[in-house]
């Protein structure tokens, strides 16, 4: 670790708190002149970078490779995952409905009792915002990735808090990012790496700092939501921190399908070594269904390390806790559970047990290990769903004619994404993605991290009432010059 | 005082420990059948609230002017405003638009480099809520104001606590709803009235609570806002707080409708007595315009009641430590500007000491008083703009040939709303109305407390990933039985 560290050190020093006072006044210099641009400007912006990061493919997933562990053909995956995320947001700012342009015009006769001005509203950037870049996906929630691609499309300049397990290709990632943006012609200032856990906060706390996003673990994400809610500006912090995913299976589709659940349900608990924040972390199974028997007797993937020495040894000592919970026993296991790289692992136990402990059981366990529960009768379903807190995701495998209204109302109100027959890991980046969830899972119920949604977190609405043609931004002027869609007097026009 | 308050105590006791947990236990299992109804059932529910409370006006008023020694014509006004904002929220329901159902139909092509799920994405009502009811606008910001029609609409039961201020008014007018809602089938529970600071904020930590909103003063919203955010589960607290509302008037237009301005600005500032969050608080104004000397030989309105003792003395305290500031002589005052009633006060200081003293300046003063800065140089107003906090709205006076585009993108930085050349007191409620700001306006800037968007903020998002078409919301069937508009794969269908 000495020699990691070191070479850490080096790397990617911790921002001086001279420096990070320079990138601030930078990033607020660059808010008005960023936020001025047409939103078409802003996707060629975003192209840019978009573009700079598929050719430096070839430097930057080596330095990944390195220094995360993971797998090359999976790196590059994640990094087309990038850019196409980058370029998806440009043709969200170049369709313009992101704004929610709305229009009222004046009224004498609106029946409130009183006239109705002419009133214009939508949305704007809320100025600098700083991302907290997450360790697993090095590509896709790090320096470029779903956070910062939102923030800049919605014309937040962005300060970019590197994670401790990729320095070199942080570093590398932003001189990427920093040059295209400089080629493109965007405002200085629009997008900075900043290093340390010292900077970061002090650029949460800082009054030029309108929002916080961050993906990681719940105790940094809760310390980082606290030091933003007690500011004496409070600003919204998006924290996507972290999730069990439960999946539940029915007795008809134990019965239908079972070894293509049990050998699903391990391709996802195990996917990235069980480093996803949707990785489904228990599994409920129908009692004498075979599907114990089917998970005891798949086949287990081949060992792969984990991202870095800490998530290594925080692994080894979450397993342990579960382990020597005597609800919970050791149901199939990788060869060197604890060793590095660790073998997966299966852990077992039953509903009763579960509806007596849920918090220790349900603990999240980053890496490759799952709890497997067995149910006597499906009627208990939607009271072992009750037992779970705020989740990204919640999974059923069923058939048509399963009666799971009930599990579904619960699961819905639980998770942010209810997945059927499919398995959770895997985030799509789409129009209709939803990343995110109640507490703990996030720390804003009504955002997502993932998806053209969100953009939503990074923009505020502002009214013009009365406002000669020439001052209205242009998404409001009467003629619409930028083309968008609109509320005219509550009905939708225009747009594509 | 003893009176008042012995009757006050008579009228509306305390909730109690145990009444509160009937209540939040009713709340909780209202939700799953209040957010399983269809908008437009929903819209039925709002319907009758409305017509309900237009029919009991003639109860309900006269115990208002007794409670808030407001005028009849005012209050039957803010009646009028109220009813037609439940059933504008009734038409918002039936649209269907609010729901921002999204459906991604699944692509093998999808060229993020893995394929797209199917995916379908819809917005839910987030849970019991509970709303803080203001005490200057009797119905429109209280029992069945603009929070509680906006989270009933969303599908949210509603606990409303009470404002000390109307206790017989909030008593009769929460039995008026919460028998609309009985007769017109809504679930038990989906309403209900509480009383006391200590029931108010238990209702806040309660966890079967999952989102507060409020309309008041910086401390009391700030104190419950830091409550909603220290939770182990943190929920939204959607708090109106304080607005000083600057306005700016150009050289030009106060050398063209000198006379116009000074009788609007008098008008707003003493609207309800100066009760209003959109008061204009500060006047900046051109010096040797002879708009100081038609301020000063302005007719200022006859004194009018304030709301009760508290506001009466609060707004005595607050008056006189302006008026003991040097910075501020009195520029003019009607009889008696201490007593009850109290006369209007307009104060007078410049733009240097503005910028000396902005903080002292700028206190809200709630009730009529105003202060009137002079300037030397148009080009100063954006500086003088840079010293206020968030705010709910800014106002400019001028002429279309004024170069103000500055001061614009200042004043929409730091407001909600923007209002040119009319005044900002009059919150219209339509679809483009923006009711909020950056704090201390609001406590989320994202949000709206007036307006059709205010429903946004007692909803959440859910995506149902691979789900068959009978379990998933009928918004998000394939066959669309709600006609409601819809992004399907990216693109805007439907609705009318």
């Amino acid at each position: 670790m000495t020699a990691i560290a070191q070479t850490t050190a080096v790397v990617l020093p911790p921002t001086t708190d001279a420096e990070l006072e320079q990138l601030l006044a930078a990033a607020q210099r660059a808010a008005a002149p960023l936020a001025a641009r047409r939103p078409a400007e802003r996707a060629e912006l975003l192209d840019a970078v978009a573009d700079a990061l598929d050719a430096a493919a070839d430097q930057l997933v080596p330095v990944a490779e390195r220094e995360t562990r993971l797998p090359e053909a999976r790196l590059r995956g994640e990094l087309k995952r990038t850019t196409f995320q980058l370029r998806l947001f440009g043709e969200v700012l170049r369709d313009g409905g992101y704004l929610d342009a709305r229009i009222d015009h004046a009224d004498a006769d609106w029946p409130m009792g009183a006239p109705r001005p002419d009133l214009r509203r939508v949305l704007a950037p809320l100025g600098p915002v700083v991302v907290f870049a997450a360790s697993n996906f090095p590509f896709a929630f790090s320096v470029a990735g779903g956070d910062t691609a939102s923030a800049l499309a919605a014309g937040s300049p962005v300060l970019l808090k590197a994670h401790s397990g990729h320095p070199g290709l942080s570093r590398l990632t932003a001189e990427v990012v920093v040059s295209a943006l400089r080629e493109a012609g965007a405002p200085d200032g629009t997008f900075a790496l900043i290093a340390g856990t010292a900077a970061g906060a002090a650029a949460l706390r800082d009054p030029r700092v309108k929002a916080g996003a961050f993906t990681g673990s719940i105790p940094g994400g809760r310390a980082l939501f606290d030091i933003a809610s007690s500011r004496p500006e409070p600003i919204p912090f998006f924290g996507e921190l972290g999730s069990n995913n439960p999946a539940f299976v029915t007795e008809a589709a134990a019965a239908e399908r079972c070894a293509e659940i049990a050998e699903g349900f391990v391709s996802s608990f195990t996917l990235g070594a069980g480093q996803f924040c949707t990785k489904p972390g228990t599994l409920f199974v129908p009692a004498g269904s075979g599907l114990v028997e089917a998970l005891r007797d798949a086949a287990l993937p081949p060992a792969a390390p984990l991202l870095n020495e800490r998530i290594q040894s925080g692994y080894g000592e979450v397993l342990q806790g579960l382990q020597s919970n005597p609800r919970l026993e050791v149901l199939v296991q990788g060869a060197g559970p604890l060793a590095d790289p660790p073998g997966a692992t299966l852990l077992r136990t039953t509903a009763a047990d579960m509806l007596a402990e849920p918090d220790a059981l349900q603990t999240e366990c980053f890496g490759p290990t799952a709890v497997v529960v067995t149910y006597d009768d499906e009627s208990q379903l939607p009271e072992l769903a009750e037992t779970f807190e705020g989740q990204l995701t919640a999974t059923i495998h069923g058939t048509d004619s399963c009666q799971v209204e009930a599990l579904v109302e619960v699961l819905a109100r639980k998770a942010g994404r209810v997945v059927w027959n499919q398995w959770p890991t895997g985030v799509s980046v789409t129009y209709a993605q939803q990343h995110g969830g109640p507490y703990p899972a996030t720390t804003a119920v009504g955002s997502t991290s993932v998806g053209t949604a969100a953009m939503e977190r990074f923009l505020r609405p502002i009214a013009y009432q009365g406002f000669p043609q020439h001052l209205l931004p242009e998404a409001l002027r009467e003629d619409n010059p930028l083309a968008v869609p609109r509320l005219i007097n509550g009905r939708r026009e225009g747009g594509r």
